[in-house]
């Protein structure tokens, strides 16, 4: 029936505290995009202040934040948070994890969502899709990658996640550094490599001008997806309407953002390789080892928590069955489409 | 600023026709998710009734009733209406055509719905995403396909769009009949073989028992993207606050389709298998066989219609830079994902 007591509801104000800088205007754009969207769905009696990495707290801090309090909503990426509990990189990706469709149909009519807040609820997080970056790219080297052997010793900076542990079996040697010093590190040498997310964004740092060799896939991110994280008193206490509209504000940024990195990443890797990258291939060899790798990374996680065995073992079983019939849907349909022209 | 004016709205009821019926649960479940967000997102002031096909008009009536205004909104599928202008069949689904990733990118961030909704204006229309099959199936045989001869004769049910024009040019009898009268043609015989979407809807009607050759892919329909059409007085009298309201729902409702096609078409296909389904790929030849025809349906299009040849171009420069991007991502890494056992 008509609810009118919803109309005479309170404005509302949230604080989102995002994990990324303005600069990465694919990302930071779908928290805008939600700003805009709640804005907009309430007639302007709910809105939403979305400030950058550093802003209200550091990139990290956002669960603290959510934690305690201090802001109601965060846009981030989960795997920043597996010092806490490696459990939190399955919101966002595990090496050899699932593609942009898997993982939407994984949380969204799998179990995925509900484990995950599950887990979640003790940080006082509820999650929500914030966007999917799809298969990113393996990085930039200064030098090739011709074999395994070309890993060891070689200097990379990492983005967060699980996969830092199967790079470290691998013997690459994991640098921490801010964004900003990674170009002039690989230009003097003190950094082999490094990996970030597509073209799209990456063209934006330069990385092709002093490490010009450019690899895919990114076994580590088939998909990374960003996350809203929500604290749950804060939902609690909207009305109904306010929290359909949370809910579907996050939808909205989050399918924008996805299909903004489909449209742009291919203009951007043409100019990329107009401008001397050279694209690479990892070799099976070196794919097989990562793999290898990942597969010892998560065993180690399984024996030390059941929980954390619980949500792999789950995500492993939707990924096996989406991959039998991607080989009768997606994929035999895309192999022949790239193998003629249109 | 607030505008508390929104507030003080009346209340809105809008008429949503179907082409699909109720048993589609999938697709008609997208309507109906619709309405329940719209509701949801006004606090109940803004209601939709949805009508299965054939309630308030016929499934391929929807576009005349949108066009005089009986109702405000339909759910379709646009191929259904080709023999009104073959433009049409881009909304949603054409042989050779974009995926469901690449479709959402054409249409949010390439050119796609631009175009179409000024096409669509004549039409008084205004279009929306309701959700994408993904890749479909090619369809359920009698008798093995094994070269481009056996499609000759073939008296085929085929759904709507321009492959209907590619598959007479490979000698198949296009058989115009109803969903409920397949089965029974196929047992006796009169039907040799129908395409339908994929393993979860088409398992409901149990083809599997009277053509047990189910072949991939469906290169007719890479993947077919159904369709809200709005009406686009009655979406211009609405509110700013309303007109975000059908904005977020169509998204909403676009998503969750998505997601449960492909969250419920592998244990489909399993359940199919295990029911002496027999899987079988179409050969190369057969495709680009399919493919030539495709192509002369296409340029015989664009040479009646620069509108048609206008749009077909954008789709194609679209998807050539989809599948260059694709090579470097996703599909390396699905191959890779497809090679091991997680």
């Amino acid at each position: 029936g008509v609810a009118p007591a919803a109309h005479a509801q309170a404005t509302v104000r949230w604080r989102l505290a995002s994990s990324f800088p303005k600069s990465l205007d694919t990302i930071f754009g779908s928290a805008e995009m939600f700003a805009k969207t709640v804005k907009a769905l309430s007639g302007g009696k709910f809105e939403v202040s979305v400030h950058a990495a550093g802003e209200l707290m550091p990139a990290f801090g956002v669960v603290d934040g959510l934690q305690n309090g201090t802001i109601e909503m965060a846009q981030t990426a989960s795997y920043y948070f597996t010092g806490k509990n490696p459990i939190f990189a399955f919101g966002c990706a595990v090496p050899f994890g699932l593609t942009a469709r898997q993982m939407d149909a994984w949380k969204n009519h799998g179990n995925g969502r509900k484990l995950m807040d599950a887990f979640l609820a003790e940080f006082n997080i509820k999650s929500y899709s914030a966007g999917n970056t799809g298969t990113q790219m393996g990085g930039w080297y200064r030098k090739e990658i011709k074999s395994v052997a070309d890993l060891k010793g070689l200097k990379m900076r990492l983005g967060g996640g699980l996969f830092g542990e199967a790079m470290q079996k691998l013997g690459v040697v994991s640098q921490n550094m801010p964004v900003g010093e990674v170009y002039q590190s690989l230009e003097k040498g003190t950094l082999d490599a490094t990996e970030f997310v597509g073209p799209y964004d990456d063209e934006k740092l330069g990385f092709n001008k002093v490490a010009p060799f450019y690899y895919y896939p990114g076994w580590w991110e088939g998909s990374a997806e960003l996350e809203f994280y929500v604290n749950t008193k804060a939902y609690a206490a909207l009305t109904p309407e306010f929290k359909a509209i949370v809910d579907a504000a996050t939808i909205v940024a989050a399918r924008d953002m996805g299909s903004k990195y489909d449209a742009f990443n291919p203009q951007a890797l043409k100019r990329l390789v107009g401008a001397k990258t050279q694209l690479k291939a990892f070799s099976k060899d070196v794919l097989d080892a990562g793999f290898k790798a990942s597969m010892e990374v998560f065993a180690e996680h399984e024996a030390k928590s059941p929980e954390f065995k619980k949500i792999h073992q789950d995500m492993r079983a939707f990924q096996r069955d989406q991959i039998l019939w991607e080989k009768f849907s997606e994929q035999r349909f895309n192999a022949y489409m790239a193998s003629v022209k249109v």
